[in-house]
């Protein structure tokens, strides 16, 4: 990882190097942003070099939409272990969700997660690994293994391509960002 | 495709079926569900199909999130053809965003989509095919539309997993879907 100036961080994940953009988040100064979305290249190379990192044991994987979704189909279909996607809205298809608030450590405003109930089955006793792009304050993994628990399975671990905080969850990741440049 | 009662319906792609199940809308009746989301084998066996009907001289690959998000990463991986995603909430970190409304025929409540300036001069003069998982009323895909050309692109088609209702796009498809069971 390279710091090219306060503008802009270079990272390179396997063979893909790509200069991360940096945005102005409130008073805290510049923070990179992780995009995979709109990157295939990259969400690729990532979910290959991810593989090695899933917690021994795991037979499902969950996620949280929008940013890791493209990255968690990805690392699914190269380990053929299934994924769930919580929501972030209700759909007005889901039968008997549940619904998991996530304090937000910085603005101090509850998100809300949604698990559809037959995606809920699907984690009822398994060993289930909670993935993610980038795990800052990890208030969301808590939230999505709260609801692994609720769902009746049990938390296998935590995944994420990037880390960038302080949070002391069990996290294998790939590499570790800076806080703010 | 095989209607199976009103509340399934079992659908083959390439050498993927699923039983789609049907959820209730409204005073319509029942609609199938279509998931990409959550299904790396469905989506991958979708997305293989679809190459073929990738409008010819594509240059970019146009979606919106959610449902069609890991389709379009496939595409994008299995084409070559870069993507790039619009959003259904202004995100923080948005420079100079697009923003277009798409009319609901439905509700009555205009949606909003936002494109972030960097990537909408990723269409800036190149010749760009909608993606989208399902089609109904073809709103969403002319909101899209009208996003590449204030972008400074061309619309070169658009294209579906499957079509489900009667708009009048120039639309390619894999297969059409019952409006109601």
């Amino acid at each position: 990882m390279t710091q090219l100036d306060r503008n802009s961080l270079r990272v390179t994940v396997g063979d893909v190097t790509r200069e991360l953009p940096t945005v102005r988040v409130g008073s805290v100064g510049r923070v990179p942003l992780v995009e995979f979305i709109g990157d295939s290249e990259f969400t690729n190379a990532a979910a290959q070099a991810m593989l090695p990192l899933i917690p021994p044991g795991t037979e499902v994987l969950l996620t949280v939409v929008t940013n890791a979704l493209p990255l968690t189909h990805e690392i699914s279909d190269r380990s053929g272990l299934p994924y769930v996607v919580a929501r972030k809205k209700r759909r007005t298809y889901m039968q008997d969700p549940l619904i998991q608030d996530v304090p937000s450590m910085t603005l101090g405003v509850a998100e809300t997660l949604w698990l559809d109930g037959p995606h809920a089955a699907r984690l009822k006793g398994k060993r289930v690994t909670i993935v993610q792009d980038v795990v800052a304050s990890g208030g969301t993994a808590r939230a999505l293994a709260r609801l692994v628990e609720r769902a009746g399975g049990t938390v296998a671990g935590y995944l994420a391509a990037f880390k960038q905080g302080t949070s002391n969850l069990p996290l294998t990741y790939l590499q570790e960002l800076p806080e703010s440049l």
